[in-house]
């Protein structure tokens, strides 16, 4: 439950519009709601302005509608990360509202448009083409939490005069989320160039000694900048999340 | 050089004070200035806020010198991390003015006391006793920068009740550093409590399958939280920098 | 051969009822059966107070057939671990009287109920719903063996206010059976709640460095609480068989 | 604060022998006491049975000194782990009542002789003659929480008939420690043998593949025996705990 | 070719049955044979006593074809490791006399029975029931090399008194082949029984910290027994090819 | 743009056959071209002497005609690297002037035939039959970079005698590529015999212990051979790459 | 107890020399002999053919010269491997009459001259001048196990040549023992000259990615030759042991 | 033996001023000479166009005084790499005319100047003022192989500016060593801005995750520039010898 739809009902108890028991009805799972295979953490709104994102991969269809289903009256968006076309489609079946985005893998459930709560704009760049995905799983997941958002792909180090081409925009970033695959190095050339926070997304593009991304990650966590922390390989979301909460900060 | 050293010199030449040929000399560096064994990047300051920190580990007693020689005069403040008491002791021979804060590794050098920049309070974390000396790079980084920093330390997920004590400091925090070795788990469970960002820093404190710190590392990636972005491992340094980075957008 | 059925046959055989001839016949394999591609373990059931397991994975469906047939007339439970759908119906055509529990990939054969003949509560948390399965096959495992059995689903540490809800229940367990994917820090969070034996599982649940449930196995042998033992990845079954031997100590 | 102490001071409270104002002072640090190095977990003895253990490894002899110097008027008894001769010598020469077990690398206090509470005997067995200090370590902390315990050492299964020269001590054992290094193939030899629990313990002992331990406990968690869980290399003392919490079931 | 044909001709040459030009022709390829894809060694037959084995894994069917046309004509038998039913069957169309051992997923065509020329029994033992491809193909390839090979399967180290009935087999046993998944353990248990050789073969059978193999090979390669010497990975061709070498010694 | 094709149009500007206005339209993405999904690097040509190679994997069908047909009005030759056949399908059916070589994965389109620039011969030599797919890469990219090359396979040190057989022409060559899977020792023994560099390229064949090239690799990288380089798995292309770029010194 | 006194003990009851108390005194510890730290396998010179070998890594001097008192009243000979000047110090102030080859950290006690046992000749041979300990190590081994040993060192695949000079000496061995360390690359090219049996022992030799032999190690047991067998990294006594007994088949 | 020394050699004996026989005795030892410890490859010089080098780790002093003794009377220049001071001390005292270049650990003999047979410049760039230890290995090799030799240190990415104010000397470069820690991203951004080929050489400086070098090593092996190969961790000494072999193609 959001703090805004907690502000609605406690106004309506003390105008007397809404009967004590019936607040109490709606306000018993203000909580958690324990439908055996989740414990739904609807308190989550309150405690970090965000709901509880569902993540797609290793649920049922059953389980994801059902946890949706519950989530559903008591926000105003809520997003469900790593799902396949497969599943997005019963999804859909039941709530013909929300919206599937397959570049990013992701399904969006939107009572109304976000409006935009952060303060700077957050910049996502990728240093190649397949790496977009995951930067697009960032962009969505930052711009559906009220932010500004602009991105930019494929400026990887092999050109490097790509990258500096955009250095106004890059310059003028509050925060940056950079994600990259193979060597990993374009975190550190973009830290090295801004003052802003850079989050640096790992991914797991590349062969042999790429290793699924642990190269690219532990290039990034052995920057020899400063201004830069690492999410988990291919964890756009997770970056998207941390850019928001810093633009809030 | 600073934004404020350089002010300086530019109005001194505006005012005819400094004639070009003077100011053009003492300009000459602004960009790098090539020592043979090192590039300093004296522009760092100018670009980032903040200026070239010594990594001091590698590095000789004599380049450590040279270098800080080289900025000294540049500079508010220089740090030199990861640097042993018999180096500190060569530079403080040296440059008896320099601070050496031997529960960090760390040599701080200031013209003046550095003022707060930062918008909100950066609290740092350690979950054990022994995780301290990486806690107190990451606050005395972050202070340096112009931050005001607090720390709690030694209270690991195996007695909880000690955190939830600290609940009210904990969710004041702009940004949180959560330093863990071990299982690594605390960092998931401050994030879990609240909205700010947490920078979480693995350290190499425990033994057997604990790898140096690996297993705390990889543990804070895969954090079911999503307000977490880590450093590398023992990186109290660049945990407070990047702290300090958010502090500032 | 169980305990049981052993005694069962020298009574007739003292009685009279039975005679020593036909009595060596049945107690031939008592030791074990070699039927070329197995040596079924009969003794097992005496040694052990359980008989051995079928580990269906990476057995053809013919093979678990042949040693299920020889083990049937001797004991009152078998269990078939790891089988997937395809191998059980083939069992189920067989034997039709076996049960397949699809959710924990398991197949039961029972010739009567089995009673409780564990001391306390034998209670299994998991971290998230999709760890669910591993959790199952922890449940029945523990079931089957004769212990009364509870669990608790869903309750990870980004939402700790979760578990402390199940606090009465924790705290009453004689034995804890605590499955988590991820970072697996919830056993280390119960460990410390309770003084009770915890057994920690960990989950292949999760991306990147996940590496297929290793983080979470880390981070569990590194506990900084004491009160735990872990056993391999999704290994609900041995979590489960450890769980009863415990609650009969 | 242990269980005995606190019901002691209420009673007091109660008779009128202690004031309110007084007995308050007493319990002002029962949850925990903060120390600015250390959270000291002064509830454990209540809430687990036994006292925080000082983990000595990387704590400074000042430090373990004054964690020491504060538990020393709640408990009963006090373990430091992991600490060497010299930190040992220094707290004894503060605390010359301490007793400090070098084979096993642990630093004891008592207030007197702890009585036995467990229901059976724990049997420590090692592999190799240098796994002794790890299975004394497990020895010593199943013995100072209050279990009757044997062990026998040397029984590798390069020469079994050793092993199997023990099978009524191994047999009467209501839960087994079992400590090995190289292949670490023991614990699944003796777990087959009976239906007690078995606590694996892998040893760092060994070379070249041994991986400082990594190979015995990957063996230990791949048993083929399931009446076994493992805690991390060398932990003889976590073992010793875990053996303890199960021997009161 | 081997060294029989190679007899035969020089005998026909130094008979005159055959020309000097013809028998110049004849042994052009003694050597090598160069058809592009591939560089038979006809000339192993000679050097080692047994001709080339042809690898099947990453060749297409069509290049196993050409080179099995080409060593036909010169070789009394022929093996194919790791090859699959769909590659089998095409070698099959082509030359209708080999046979295909399903469960090893070797092809062999003998030009007649081989007869035996090591000198004592090898004895191939598996740890499980999943073991047994990888125990098979041992048992092919010593007993297609010529030797008289024994097997027992199913005797893991779980239910150890399995092994023991086959003492008096294992003792006879000039060269031992043991196989084993998991923990890896049998190969340790029967090298301290016996004073022959044992090779000790890892195979992939296992989950979680089985690592496809490793765990058991570095089990095997830290034994505590000393008669012990390990190969790669499910590589049964290759210690049924050593275990022949070692009989002929 | 090639140097040719800028030199040609500036010609046409001087002469007055072309238009400033028109010049510099065509002009107008020299540097790059930002299509969205990627940042052509038209620059590559005229920078390092051969244009962007467009690495196939992970790209749609769609992404890479969409960067092809960008390119080809600008270059003599383009690559496509780790393109599967239904990918070059489609982009056949786009270009139908492009060649697709399956046994490389490589689609070729060519404005003319490929002159011979390098000095020397390059020569690629590949351990076995299943090795040759990576050296075809090297050995076209090779070709295509305007260089004389020639290829001996199936020459691994099992048999080392066919390897001498061509000590001729591995003497002659300017640069040699070496491709090995399994333990990868043929680039060291290679690199022994002569004194010009030799890029050592690592495969993927083998299983078990070969860890996917793993073992290969690390094997060349610790080479006893001071003459020796080494790229990535399975990169055929970087190999032949680089032995142009070297043959061209 | 080795075979041989034994029957004399017998013969001397048998003639009425020695009573059976006496007698039976005597063998009281004929199967093992448990000194608390160590259960000394007396019974393994009866069942293996050799006398259980001291491992002195990781024990203390004082249990090594325990353990060797013990077992010296029954054997002929005894080895003490990877013992370091300092204890082996120890042992000879206790038994003058041992010996310490120092290039190979073994200590050797003899009661008489070894005599000759083995059928052919074991050859030892190194890559490299830095291996020499290793093979020195197996060399022992063998000649004291009853064996003719010859030696070739430095031979590394870099110069081919000085290996193809020894060729004789390497055909006419029964078994051969292969040291290297690096790339591991010699035992596949040595055992792809001969039929012999080749065990191979990787060494730690070397720096960067040969991570302290590992490469070395899995090389070798990824040979693309037959005949060889691997023991653990710098396991010259294992390989020394393992040719032993395969010289005995 | 160098060409040099063997033509004047034949010259003598062509014009009689040396005898049949005095020739063939200085010619003994012209394949190579078995010194017990060491098989010196005196035919390196003639083979490759430069003599063995000692490599010093893990030789004793005894050792490597041994084979430079022997080398001295056939070499014009003897190279002796990582070899501490103290041995480069008992070098210096047998032969004082060496010369130790301890920023190298290297060891250098020379009968005369070496004069300059490659073709163009090698360039040798470091990324961090620690790598430069490694760099002067590369630097000193390439020099004393007869190259013109410069060298750029302390350029990193995160001040990138630093590194195009030399980029005149980078392109002029026939060949360039390019040494990097941390991330390694260095050598990826300079062979992205030429033609040459690049040698890049990982270093082991840095902390946590940059594993002694590994993760330097896998990010080059990764990057997304294509004239790049790689050599072993810290192995300066083979970068300036593949870079030697390079500038003479």
């Amino acid at each position: 439950m959001n703090i805004e739809s907690l502000n609605k009902l406690l106004h309506s108890v003390a105008s007397g519009n809404l009967s004590v028991k019936k607040a109490a009805e709606k306000l018993k799972h203000i909580s958690f709601e324990d439908i055996t295979y989740a414990h739904i953490d609807h308190n989550r709104s309150l405690r970090k302005g965000f709901p509880e994102v569902i993540f797609g991969q290793g649920k049922t269809s059953d389980q994801i509608i059902g946890i949706l289903g519950k989530m559903i009256s008591q926000e105003n968006i809520i997003l469900i990360t790593r799902i396949n076309r497969h599943n997005a489609d019963k999804v859909i079946s039941h709530f013909p509202e929300v919206e599937y985005c397959e570049d990013a893998n992701m399904v969006v459930w939107r009572k109304h448009e976000i409006p935009i709560h952060g303060k700077g704009t957050i910049v996502v760049i990728s240093a190649g083409t397949s790496d977009i995905p995951v930067a697009r799983e960032a962009y969505l997941t930052a711009k559906y939490m009220g932010n500004k958002v602009e991105s930019i792909f494929d400026v990887g180090v092999a050109g490097i005069h790509r990258l500096f081409h955009h250095k106004k925009l890059i310059n003028k970033a509050s925060v940056l989320v950079v994600v990259a695959g193979m060597e990993g190095a374009l975190p550190s050339v973009i830290a090295g160039m801004v003052n802003s926070p850079v989050i640096a997304v790992p991914t797991s593009i590349g062969y042999g000694v790429n290793f699924g991304g642990l190269t690219a990650l532990f290039a990034m966590l052995n920057s020899c900048s400063s201004n830069i922390a690492v999410v988990n390989i291919d964890n756009g979301f997770g970056a998207g999340y941390m850019a928001s909460a810093i633009n809030r900060v």
